[in-house]
């Protein structure tokens, strides 16, 4: 068992394909996490310990990530008073509007940080986690500043490139 | 504390004016029940525990009423194998449709049974436990063909009161 | 025809892949069980003479499965007063939605026990069909007991191989 | 027990204020009419003899007018080979959109001609049923035309006094 | 150009396909028909042309089959005062919702018969058209009886065939 | 009859509440404008002769208002290839869904550009129809870049006043 | 860097294939028109200047192409009170419903013109553009109704086609 | 101007009613804030300018809190990599459900953490406000564990009163 900062909880094994990007993020940025399985329905008591210790061994943020009804991160925010962020997967018929409502729609008292549907919510935990770190850690700030500029200067890369090429061109380009 | 064959449990008290119905009519069943608060979010452990000890003191059914993110049921369900009836409030912006999906969407292994949003599905999560209970009690299977016998004639006798008296009278009584 | 303790009434044959895990889990339940199909809208008086035959040859608990607008668990339920469970059905073009609110939005008076959208709607029906009969049974009460713990280490077995084996590792062992 | 050529079923007697225009323009068009309570859930047996009675006494259009998960409709459509026309009421939390997705999604094989949700579908309910027995009846058709006309040149009339008025003087009118 | 009874309107060619079962109901039941491509937004006029042709040479009902933002069926209504069924097409990003709430949602004095989206929904408009001139036809009458009993029968067919078989050798032999 | 640059065309003179401050705007910026009430469904030829004599007297800019079904819209882009700008209103238990969706899902070859659902959207129909105008109007460029001045010092303008006054006295404040 | 009169933003390189027909329909009516990168989110800065250099060298219109919660449009309306034409990407797991109402739903003051969902919606919005700058452009105005024309001509050819083959081999033409 | 921990910006002023509870529960936990309104439509500029300036005075956590197409916490979090807190405000006739989904399904790099509709969502925006300053505050820390105790206290002496005093004499007790 490691120290983490973030630990990713999932409701499933079958989210995990979603997780890769997200993983890479903390990775980069240098950021010890870990992944753990553990349904609130399926496996509540092991959930709560998993919680409790990770919380004691230094986690700083929990990213619950889940289908269907999803309760994990309400959950896990009933456990802890450390800042949660919740990711909805569309693996139901309702295309994770229905993880969506279970998630965000939290009563006052209690909230979740929660992000969009599906893979981009997944790696956008990432980044909120790093950004709640960066508040104590210049490093991170950094971190973040220079993964910004790489967003920002990737856009226009590909924005003079399609100036300069043209819309035919370009689209033959991408599709290969 | 009773031993209720029957113990709903409300996320909040704000909930309890939809449960008039349901209470008369587990009252006029003789069926034993209990009403205790006790929220996902703001008081897990509390519902935990309740949850074991009503089971202990010979509960049967419970019934989970909440609104918002309704991770209430789901819990109930996680925490016993007794039959968990749960029931979506519209207390929130989006009218009971986030607590009507976080009820009913429930990953396979773990079933709460789901009624429509608000009173309605208050009156018949009583029902259903009435239903449930008399599987094994004659009185409450005889209870129920009466229930069902009165709703039965109820709709005949208005139906022929309208037709006897005509459109417009009738309107004019049941606006009285 | 078989006197079983739980009769599954399909709308139509298309639904019935939905039902293989259903089936095995009242299987290994000992749970008797039969499966019928009879539309409410193509054949409403062969599915009130299957209700009633099957209510008079010890039927305890009725599960009806349909799509589109499905009436088939309300009108089970109007022609009954045994606990009757519906599941909603992804076979029009609102992926099931029409379903869950049809079958969901039952009136006061007369209760349907949904489930979610689709296979774990169907796979969830029977275990709250043993749920329910498992009020009078210690046999179905301890394989209640049982399947849950299997649920439950199944979990665990997972989340420890994977933070043993890592994200990456584990991937592609469960992509296998 | 009058023999109406349009027979209107109302799933509770709570709907019947939506009808006064409906019934206005049978009234006005003279064509027989009448209304009869009988919920598809609380009554089913009642409102299958009221289908058949009705079709016997020469009934050609039944009018079935629902909230909630509205089966009625389809199981009128169920029980004849007339032609059904079936209203969704705003009288559940979800506003009518459960009866709507109820009423108008049925599978092949037994139609039911959907109207919108509340009063405008009442309304436009009777119409429809006139324009279907105009097929057969040469004043009716005529009554249509009238009819329409009055509403073209109703919207007409406005206009012209509202670009005669003004914006202004037009709205402080209509406020009267 | 044909002297039809049933006049169906695509607003574009590219739903044809949806058509096959309903012209398969109309060509058995001996009801002359005829489809005709005519968008309302990029071919108004036409389509206002092809409905006064048609009323004058003998149609008795309109079919309008629309996508998107469907406004065919309502401005046929808007044309004639023959009953107009309309049938909302899967075509759009929104799955034909968009093509439901255009269809079905006519303000009061100008209805539209509206069918299920998509397939099931063309189908059920030929079956309402047969209904509709059934009124006056006492063949047609006969028709539907048989249609719904073959529709009964094939129910009741599968459902023994499957008790007899058991649910895995009837799943085998579906899937064939 | 005047001849304005802007004509804008209601389904309903129930919906001429929502048009005071968009009327208001028009006479601001000094565009010439005229309301009509002429509905798509109820009155179609009227409609048509509407366009077309509004088009030769020199309307440059369309906007039709309509709740339902909105057929108006994209009836008004059928007739006409100037811009038609389209607002859906909030008349229906639908809450302007249905209308929102009629009006902007149009298919690919005539366009209606969409605004927001009520009030706000049929202000933002003025505006636009100004920005299309002052495309050859030095004096409605300046109009807009005032007007927005204004909204951005408003703006301004309020933020200061609650820094300064503090959230309890500014509440106060704008609650008077 | 051209100076055009249309300027399509795209807030990512993905949407590009959406705009293929677009791109045609602006070359064939001769508006000069140039696409650019330049997401909301991940850019602003660069957005922002792009808006205002285009706007200097004498774009009219611009066209904002965006998926997910979808700002860019809003954000060019924000920054110019030239016409903005706003299209939603189905990219997201809400099938472009987020961004549909991200784009649509602009508050009083700031207009958005919203087309359709996806492929379509780009489509409409070239042609939206030719319509805005038609009014001070004869030639475009005849391309319009040139354009229309075409539309026009092709639902007719098509419908005579159909009435003259027959619907089985117009059928299996249109599947070659 | 103050240099306040956590700066709150309101799209409009009407929004400010909503924001009770989460000013008392900074002032409460002696975190400081300051609210400020500026429109990402309406006051673009004013916007960023605010946001770099509370960002070099020494905020840590924004919360920006938007009705209708709800740009704000999106263009926050594309100006800042300090964790941005976006709250939909229900204002406009899509009940808020166009807000959630503009701040919610953000793309990928720029997270925004999304509470829930309406007021539970702005008291949780300074509850995660909290949370997240006091990761590096033993104070903050110890107050959230507090804060928590004392909604838990709560449920449970509400339960037990409940208990205690009976359904019927509770429900007389809290209406008053």
């Amino acid at each position: 068992m490691k120290n983490s900062k973030v630990t990713i909880i999932l409701g499933s094994d079958s989210d995990l394909p979603f997780l890769q990007e997200a993983v890479d993020i903390l990775t980069q940025a240098g950021v010890s996490h870990e992944i753990v399985i553990a349904s609130a329905h399926r496996s509540l008591r092991y959930l709560q310990k998993i919680i409790k210790e990770r919380e004691k061994r230094g986690t700083k943020v929990f990213i619950g990530v889940a289908g269907y009804s999803a309760a994990l991160p309400g959950v896990i925010a009933a456990e802890t008073t450390l800042p949660v962020i919740g990711v909805p997967i569309d693996s139901s018929n309702l295309k994770g509007l229905d993880s969506l409502y279970s998630i965000v729609q939290m009563p006052a008292g209690v909230p979740v940080s929660t992000m969009a549907i599906g893979k981009s919510g997944v790696t956008n935990s990432a980044i909120l986690a790093i950004e709640i770190l960066s508040l104590s850690s210049n490093r991170l700030r950094k971190w973040l500043l220079n993964y910004r500029q790489k967003l920002y200067k990737n856009v226009i890369k590909k924005s003079k490139l399609l100036i300069q090429k043209g819309y035919k061109k370009y689209l033959i380009e991408i599709k290969k």
